[in-house]
């Protein structure tokens, strides 16, 4: 299947089956493509939790309305942008760029430099708001990775951010919840499976110049 | 190819050349993929740009710093979100699901007052910066989608936002530009193709609950 007709399969999965479980292989699989999303400058300004304690899905789902496909789904992966984008956090960045290509540090520092000027130009709220667009990158990633798989997924915002980065203690981790991707397979009797998926018309969502 | 292995084949291009187009039937499935992207609600709080113009390329590119992709590439992808987010907007989306289903209006009235409800609690920055989200899944899809027709690509915020609203008239259309994707084929000679991917080692990405 190609990614168009893997979106197609794909909906927003209501009811999950609580007894299907990805297998080991499935979630590794999704995580080492999620683990290549592009990011703003290579900085991967999120981390990527995967949950599947069951006390901490319980918590979750009460901070997040009571949904069901935070305990029914078979994991729940949370996007939590970084929250401290700053000069240590480049330096480890350019370190590891060192490491991985085996170069001179001299050969990045411009490209140091470049980044170093952009964060210095934001502010605080700014860099948090960069970091939870670069996790909805992550995002779209993952959906594209899970429906390309046949794992169902259903994206949420209608949660409680400020109770989820205190259940998962995202706060001292330096982090903040921006978005949580349900993963699983669907229930059987999920009528949302059924409807007819809705996009804006092609003439109304793309305009050629 | 797998996800996976498209993105690992995938690299931010800096040098397209600019003799390569894509087909017609390339960029019409590339898009067709990108018209399926997950949205909060499915309200696709964005409009899309595909920007072919060459006149109009060396003005955004002028105010993109001069960086050469926006004139060599194929086709430059702009993702332009929503400013205007109101009841009116919504009403004509529940009216399009009503249109595609066959319901009738009544069975989608508890999901438009939810929608409306959430709206209504947002300030206008907060629901501008959620279309900006929104158009980050986009670009996502699109990364992928390129990847895996062997698509190169390029991701980009450095450019003056501003500038390109009133290059492309996106002001009068009710828009604000989020971010961009330059689409195409490499250039042989562009060096950045053999570079070593640089991502966060797992450990430090992904947090096991």
């Amino acid at each position: 299947m190609s990614l168009k007709q893997s979106l197609e399969w794909r909906y927003a999965t209501k009811k999950f089956d609580p007894a299907k479980k990805l297998s080991a292989d499935q979630l590794q699989h999704l995580l080492d493509t999620v683990h290549l999303s592009p990011s703003s400058y290579g900085l991967q300004q999120y981390k990527i939790l995967v949950v599947e304690d069951a006390a901490i899905r319980e918590q979750l789902r009460d901070a997040a309305y009571g949904q069901a496909q935070l305990t029914d789904s078979s994991q729940v992966i949370v996007f939590a942008a970084e929250t401290e984008i700053n000069e240590a956090y480049v330096k480890k960045y350019i370190d590891h760029i060192v490491e991985v290509r085996g170069i001179e540090r001299s050969a990045v520092a411009d490209f140091e430099n470049v980044i170093l000027g952009a964060i210095g130009r934001m502010g605080e709220d700014q860099k948090i708001a960069w970091a939870h667009k670069q996790a909805y990158i992550a995002l779209g990633i993952a959906m594209a990775a899970a429906s390309e798989a046949g794992i169902d997924n259903c994206p949420m915002e209608g949660f409680n951010a400020g109770k989820f980065d205190e259940i998962l203690g995202l706060k001292e981790k330096g982090l903040t919840t921006s978005v949580i991707l349900c993963i699983g397979h669907r229930a059987e009797d999920d009528h949302y499976a059924h409807f007819a998926k809705v996009r804006k018309p092609a003439n109304e969502l793309f305009i050629h110049i």
